[in-house]
This record gives C-alpha cells, sequence and structure tokens, in this order.
C-alpha cells in the first residue's frame, strides 16, 4: 500500500512549518497525491493569501511531470503543452521552484510544495517536510 | 487580534477529523478565512479526491454570505447572484450542507466545511472542528 | 495490479462497438481510469461530433462518485456541490444514464460510458464493454 | 467518401502503438477528423495520466492549421491568434511537435498526435500510425 497518507501529509507541513520557523520565514505547504490532488494543504499566519494556492500548484508541477522537482521544469513551462496543461488545470500547476516529489519504496506517491521564501527556501523547506514522510 | 491561525485550523482539523472517526467516515475538511481563502485542508485515507475541494466549497459559501452554515443558503443557489459568484470562483464554491461559521469575540473569521457524509454528518463534524477553536 | 489497462480499453470498445451494431446504433465510447483520466475513447462513422466527450463525461460522473452508475446520478447533476465538479472539470462531468464502473476484484478500477442511443441503450453497451474486461 | 473512420483511427492506434513498442517507450496517441474532433484515443499502461490529452492537442494543431505537423507550428504558439485559439479550445491545443495530418486522395481528414517520447519520436510514431490509414 505504498499510497500517501492523511498522516504523511500532516507530518510533512508540521516539519515542513518547523523548518520555516528555524529560517525566520513565513510559508504556505501543500502536499497532493501522486495525481496531484490536494491531501493536505495549510498557510503560517502573515501569509499571503494564495500561498496555499501557489505551494499546490508547484507540487501539481512535480507530478505531473512524473516526479522532477518544480524548479526544474521552470524552462518547460512557455512551451505549447505546458499551456495545455496549465489550461487544464484552470491555471493551477507552477513549474516553478519549490516542490519535490515524495516516494515511498521509490515509488512516486506525491509531492509536496512551498510558496513564501525565495525559491531555494521554498524547496529546502519542501525537502525538509518530504524527509518527514517514511 | 481575532482572525484565524495556522494553529487554529490545524486544531479544527484534527478535532474534525477525531469526530468523523468516532462515527466510523471518512471525509474531508477545509477551514477558509473571512475572505474564503484557504487556511487548512487535508483528507482522510480512502476519501475521494475532491472532497478537500467540496469541503473547502462548502466553507467558502458560508464565508461569502457573511457567516451563513451553508446548508441554510442551498435555495439560493439558483439566484443569478449566486451564479455570478460560482463563475467568478471557477465553481469552487458549494451552497450545501457540511460547513458552519468560525467567529471569535462573536466576529466572523472563517468558516469550517466537511464533505463524506450525508450534510448533516458534515455539519455535524464541522461543528465538532470549529468548537475546537478559541 | 487490479488497474486499468490499454488492453481493457481496446477489448471494452470493441466488445461495446459490436453491441452497438446488433442494436444497428451509432455511438461514441469512452474508458476512463478511476481518476477519471481517459484510458481509451473512439466514435463509430456517423457518430455526432461529440459523442466521444458525452460518453467520456458519463464515465468520469461514475468514478467521481466513487462507482455508481451514472444513471443514478442525474437526481444529484442540480446540488451545489455537484456545480463545483463541473467547473473544476471544466464541464467535462455528465450525471447522466449510460456509464457503469469497471471492477477488479471487487476494487473500482474505472468506468465505461456511451453516448448516441437511448439512456437506457447506452448503458446496456457500456455494460456489455465493462464485461469484456476481466 | 474521403472521411476519416472508427477503422482508420483504430488501425492507425494499433501502428502507432506497435511503433512504440519497437522503441521502448510508452505513449498516449489521438486521431481527430479535419474539425479536430476526437476520432480515436488511447495511452499505454504506465503512461502519465495526460498524454491521451497532450496528444490529441498535438494533433488538434495540426488540423487547425490546415495540415502542417505540429513541429513546424511552435513559433506561432506565441501569436495573438493562436492565443486565442488556445483560449477558445480552454488550452487543448499545443503547436508542439508530435503530429502529422492524415490525407485521403491528396484531402485532409484528419490528424494523429502522440505524446511521451521525445518530440522526434513523438512525430515519427505518429507518422506510422498515419501510413497505416489507406
Amino acid at each position: 500500500m505504498p499510497d500517501i497518507t492523511l498522516n504523511d501529509g500532516m507530518k510533512a507541513l508540521e516539519a515542513a512549518f518547523a523548518k520555516a520557523r528555524s529560517l525566520n520565514i513565513v510559508v504556505g505547504v501543500s502536499v497532493v497525491d501522486a495525481r496531484g490532488d490536494l491531501v493536505a494543504s495549510a498557510r503560517m499566519d502573515d501569509s499571503l493569501w494564495w500561498w496555499t494556492e501557489s505551494s499546490r500548484a508547484k507540487a501539481m508541477a512535480t507530478v505531473t511531470y512524473g516526479g522532477i522537482p518544480s524548479g526544474e521544469l521552470t524552462e518547460r513551462a512557455a512551451r505549447p503543452v505546458a499551456q495545455t496543461l496549465l489550461h487544464m488545470h484552470q491555471g493551477r500547476i507552477a513549474p516553478q521552484q519549490g516542490a519535490v516529489p515524495i516516494r515511498k519504496g521509490g515509488k512516486l506517491v506525491g509531492a509536496i510544495g512551498t510558496a513564501g521564501g525565495t525559491g531555494q527556501e521554498d524547496e529546502d523547506i519542501s525537502a525538509v517536510g518530504a524527509s518527514a514522510i517514511i
């Protein structure tokens, strides 16, 4: 049963928020399953209102491309097929740095994305969240 | 500072999921702020994929109408202005039973919505979640 | 590995089209996976252009509601949450008779939908297609 | 009667999937008619979920421009009229390499698109599928 669970999602959020606090920044974090559907999402106090959305959209990009960190997908964003995906998801896919894949036993089970810091901070926070799973 | 916090959102989710488990049902739960933007959302294992979406849409309906439980809004759904709101939010507003307002010191600070049970079960779970705040 | 395969999809289409020919009608047929994503779809000569779309939308409705034949979902179509789903899927969900679930070992793995005949004919054709799998 | 038929579509899919297997890759393939409406579409096991969508969007681009292989259309994607078409079709048109026209007796009757390989692999597979017709 290598699927992502509610418990996984909540643990990942907690670890990610702890990391953000240690960096003294405020973020939104989202965990999606391998199809891109939301498992868990939340944003810290004083976040901008859309950081749950953008953290989720980064995570969506990662699973859409089969598990590639969203920061490695940015050049693809301008391609016509990427535009197809953007419309299919009503804009809710963002190939921009901040999300990393979540794997269990080597299998892609989802992704976690962060928004609110620099791209690198966001990705680091997501990586901490992902490593809290398993 | 009567605003909804990340801590509020997480406590509400936990209480709501505990209530769902006591009813032996599986649900998605979402907490939004007074503007309708997502504070926290998650779904239990074996949920349908869209229960985070529909729980959120119910909560959105409640704050959109100034704090009315979503179950009291269903008859308005067919009105032209409700259709305007439906399109403005790309369908992500559902005036259907399952969400209740969250207030602090009498002030509306957000709403919590649940999806997965009957309308009454969803509303009961949301009420438990809301009462965990403050 | 109880997932739906390309071979399943093609066998289901063939069986469905054979049934349609025996009824002397022309249809479009679509097979989706458990998340509602397209596995296989085609339409017979002289179909209306959108019968691949509507057969798919019926199948999507069936899996969206966890495996209920689309003909049993029609009364839900007017509910606010159904409107949320309609918008989330850009209109590509149709809770109208013609689709049935596909299960393997009791597990929902997808659905098959048909468009072009009466609702009952469509459902009968889909049932023949589904029974060609496994 | 130089129109594309169900039989054409199914033969093209079979030939395209056989070619993909010979290249040891996994793809989705779609055949559309001269209007861009779907005739037949399917994806191989282990495809990403959206490869039916993107293969179709490439085929749509080819017929939309009167029969030009989608790989020759990429530079047009940024033009205002192309953006108009993109919105008209809710993003479901992708002027990116992978689709070729289908002609009968010199007349454009449709297009076939492939997604999942490199652009060149996708186009090669589509060409094999197209040559299986007639």
